[in-house]
């Protein structure tokens, strides 16, 4: 029950015990098919570009930020916590011109900040998180999307923490282009990054194809602009083996593909605006809760998100040890935080798999046994109530 | 029955259906650990910092590449395949200076070559494939290694098609860096690349330590040197995840991490001297059963993998037909190939959970087959007799 990765959906883990076909058996690219099929709906797109990049949900914001931002190139990050930071890290490596504006954690920006940032900094790409887990902060972006399509800049979104539990909207957003990953609201584990591309995205990436030596014909040649600092995240040359033609780059990793595959028939199987209901649900039936816990939470929370949330560590209780007595006595994980909140908050989950009545009852009941031994004050019974009152019981 | 990826150990299948637990659980942080200790065994070495980068096969590769190479830095690549020019298109993404030395596909390097090009082109490191599947070549490695040491220059190999079914020595080899993949001899996906880093290879690399925005405290600040040019690929500061202080970086591929353990103990059970007999037995019989059907190997057969076979198409049939014919009739993959050899010759594996004597038999009575009714000429039976031989039979 902590900010993810969290358990996993029961037929995701029996996905991945599926036997493997060879990387161009018929089988297996139509699973990458499908799978591109089943992504568009997912990220709510048109975009024929939608496709995992194998790797953590790390590697998909690499490979997005490092395919499209030439050394030089100036791009804007608003930060509201760690995966911000995370942002910027990432393109001031790939060499970019990293500029940045921050609210205080617990915050979001509005459309007029972004906007006038944009105006003084002139980016090419605005990189921003969707939810960031360090803060629970959900990052409102239908109005940023049509910012930036109006200032013609690129908009890129780590969705990692949030999609699958609240809405995301790419093509009705307008967001150029996004990436998840599956071991939170999607109910797997970490180890693939779905992404998708929109045409102002590609027009830029696509002007960097470069097919590698070794596999190179007379249809297949070097390219001739800046060639991508990556080859492991060169987007052109993954879109090529994604495509019709097969162009061999890395070996898809077939059982994180059926994963990853699995995690999106799932979602929508249950339907995506149920699905996100439901994380509404469980995550408002924990905030109800940890109130009656006589915790109070961390942040604006009209902008929380639904899957996760933050409390402050009473004062006179050790947060470690509460979170060790959970772990070790009721086998329930709860989250630590980072940098200005480390130590100040914990952060406990309802996502994927994990949310669910009886996760966010049995975490309260467990949660209200611990603290009342540490010594905090509060009324017994009251948290497991106020949940049952948020489930209409 | 193709060069990789192939079909997995049920072992390794099963393993991936594990349910997750937290990132900092210590059942997982656990697990690491111990994976840490099964691949100092699979590496035949005492080196601490033996542990898995989050991508494919070639997600290793990078990642050894771009932590130890600065822009304008000097690598020599001595190329004998397809994954040779690999090598060069990662280091020159780096920036790197790349020096290559070529021999014909089919032959490998005498390491008498490789001291004469440390000495024109007076490199930082070597970086070279161990066995090469374009060409079915295995590279002898153990002079270079001398070598290497003698001229003071890193080794990083590139060990994914050949390590668990052909001798492989870090530590005697005098070896600094190494890098695997899953997908090949060690039977399971692809999507985890097991390394290893000798105390030379560190020493160059933990000069560029640099902590993350975002994670930094008094203890853990930014670094000096030049900074890696990739953060999904920063092996100090994966050391640092993996190691007591648990800093974080990605969320750990946690199924994958289940892989490839059972992987390694699947190894280390049947003993790694007798898993690379039987690749060794299996591909004796398959090359001989080849023959058999009166099709000419290809390349130095003295320097062959064990675990697969180069063979010429008859000039008489239709390569990519008969290929299509093995899956759609017999379902079983042979492989074709790239570059120069495209068209020329078909790839056969026995690798992994695939090098086994019904395997090798029934391949060659379907091939037997698919070639008959393709018009091919050879004497009925007597590729199934010339393996029944290899095997005692």
């Amino acid at each position: 029950m902590g900010p993810g990765p969290i358990n996993c959906y029961p037929r995701v883990l029996s996905a991945m015990s599926t036997q493997l076909v060879g990387q161009y058996d018929p089988v297996m690219t139509g699973y990458m098919n499908e799978t591109m099929a089943l992504y568009r709906q997912v990220f709510m797109t048109q975009n024929q570009q939608t496709l995992l990049v194998d790797g953590t949900s790390r590697a998909g914001i690499e490979a997005m930020i490092v395919s499209c931002l030439e050394p030089g190139d100036r791009v804007l990050v608003p930060i509201f916590g760690r995966f911000g930071h995370l942002l910027t890290e990432i393109a001031e490596r790939v060499g970019a011109k990293v500029f940045t504006i921050e609210v205080a954690w617990g915050e979001v920006f509005k459309a007029e900040q972004i906007e006038a940032a944009i105006k003084q900094f002139d980016p090419k790409m605005v990189a921003i998180v969707q939810g960031d887990t360090s803060t629970t902060m959900l990052q409102p972006l239908a109005d940023i999307g049509e910012v930036c399509r109006r200032l013609d800049v690129i908009l890129y979104c780590d969705g990692t923490a949030s999609i699958g539990g609240n809405a995301f909207e790419t093509d009705n957003w307008k967001i150029d282009a996004v990436s998840v990953g599956l071991q939170k609201c999607l109910g797997g584990p970490s180890g693939s990054a779905p992404i998708t591309m929109g045409e102002r995205y590609l027009d830029i990436i696509n002007k960097r194809r470069h097919i590698e030596l070794g596999i190179r014909d007379e249809n297949h040649q070097a390219g001739q602009n800046s060639r991508i600092q990556s080859n492991y995240f060169d987007l052109p040359m993954i879109i090529d083996y994604w495509g019709d033609e097969r162009l061999n780059h890395h070996t898809e990793a077939a059982s994180m593909l059926y994963c990853a595959r699995e995690c999106a028939i799932n979602l929508l199987d249950e339907g995506i605006d149920n699905c996100i209901a439901r994380h509404k649900l469980n995550g408002d039936a924990m905030l109800a809760g940890v109130k009656g816990l006589n915790l109070k939470p961390f942040g604006d929370i009209s902008n929380k998100m639904n899957n996760v949330v933050g409390v402050y560590i009473p004062e006179n209780v050790d947060g470690e040890a509460i979170r060790h007595q959970m772990l070790h006595d009721f086998n329930i994980e709860i989250g630590t935080s980072f940098g200005p909140l480390h130590g100040k908050i914990w952060r406990i989950g309802t996502m994927g798999y994990n949310a669910r009545q009886d996760c966010v009852l049995s975490t309260l009941q467990s949660l209200e046994s611990v603290l009342r031994r540490n010594g905090h004050k509060m009324k017994l019974g009251e948290a497991v109530d106020a949940a049952f009152s948020v489930y209409g019981k």
